[in-house]
């Protein structure tokens, strides 16, 4: 993890022994007393705080030293077709790395209805690979994930301003950088489970007026083409730096 | 697998039994005498081929009837600081599937020298993950790749035409969008390994007129980044579609 990440913002903060944190800060960061570590307050600040005892079984007390802001969540929103467990875990971890406002997920026609009920999903699985994603990414925000009971539910949650489009390889009308050229924002960019769109699914994103676009001929595994879509969107649409208060 | 890629081309053949394509055609696509499938040639065409006969131990006849053109290759070029052996695996494997021309390697100041020396060079690991990227595309294009003995080298062997940029999260300029402004191709885009580059690097970098150029303020695994990045170049340049002869 680049960010050591805490719900709540504190001043001053004594982590036991058995968290999984202090293990990091003793076993991989090996800090000492007056050792100065990277962590961040979920959807808040990221800080610099000071190791200030080490006990002798493990527990370690912490004091913020300074704040900064961290990265505001792109204005880019996901909703996707429950893909494999597998690929969902990699899509849960790249997109809070690369800071998506939200996810959102509906069984797809093409999706399996095993997929809802793999161990990912009933444990806590998926709220830890979206925190690692954002840890990894050395921001604070956490993306909110919905579940839907269907499409046409999701796309009315969904609405809005800004650009809709769904990625779709076989009737898509032109590439994604090209459905962006409005500079519209936010987007809420759609994508199919591993076996795509239905007949029926293409006809309710139209009904809807959201988009069909394509990125390239090629046939990408969906976790690709996920990265792929959001770094289109986020990188035509520009990144907010709260540093300096204008779009990098 | 979506496509089943063979060396050269042919208008039919048999494959042993022993061969995993054969065990591919009848485990996973249970194909039977008059089946059609999807083929091609590496770096060709892609092709229908009928199943011609099953033998009883298993070999596998094939007779092409028709072929199509498969997609042409992205005008974009990587040159990558050698990275962790696992991290390289993903690279190669998203890398040919999204289409890129090839692949460049050197050992950054950064690299660990071990990572070198790991059994996924040393054996035929990488070539595969190459070709499994390309069957996942539903191209035909095998990436070349190259092992460069240093920075410098490796930017001479890569000069020419179009923009040249290296990603970096801390000094960078601009964000990756805004360094393609000019339409200019093919691309060239150089990504270091996990640690990022050195200050020796960044100076190589700027004395041959490289840009630097970041992704936004969040901090991706290098895999994500790299996909990132070919996506934004890929989709800013617009893709040729051979089957119209178009930028779509």
């Amino acid at each position: 993890m680049n960010l050591m990440l805490f719900d709540k913002p504190f001043e001053s903060t004594r982590i036991e022994s058995t968290d999984p944190r202090a293990q990091h800060l003793i076993k991989v960061l090996r800090v000492r007393v007056g050792s100065k570590v990277y962590i961040g307050f979920v959807n808040g600040l990221r800080a610099r705080a000071e190791v200030s005892l080490i006990e002798s079984d493990g527990a370690i007390s912490l004091i913020v030293s300074s704040t900064e802001p961290a990265p505001i969540p792109l204005p880019v929103r996901l909703l996707l077709g429950l893909p494999r467990p597998h690929t969902a875990k990699r899509i849960l971890f790249e997109a809070a790395s690369m800071g998506v406002k939200d996810l959102h997920f509906f069984e797809a026609e093409h999706s399996e209805p095993s997929y809802a009920k793999s161990s990912m999903w009933t444990t806590n699985e998926w709220k830890e690979r979206i925190r690692l994603g954002a840890e990894q990414s050395f921001g604070t925000h956490i993306p909110e994930v919905g579940m839907h009971s269907d499409l046409q539910s999701a796309i009315s949650f969904l609405q809005g301003q800004g650009v809709h489009v769904a990625l779709d390889n076989y009737e898509a009308d032109e590439n994604l950088g090209q459905s962006l050229k409005q500079g519209s924002q936010p987007a809420v960019l759609a994508l199919g489970p591993e076996r795509g769109w239905s007949k029926l699914e293409r006809d309710i994103f139209r009904e809807n007026s959201w988009k069909l676009a394509h990125l390239g001929p090629q046939v990408l595994r969906l976790e690709t083409a996920c990265t792929a879509a959001v770094a289109v969107v986020s990188t035509t649409l520009g990144f907010y730096d709260i540093q300096t208060n204008t779009i990098i």
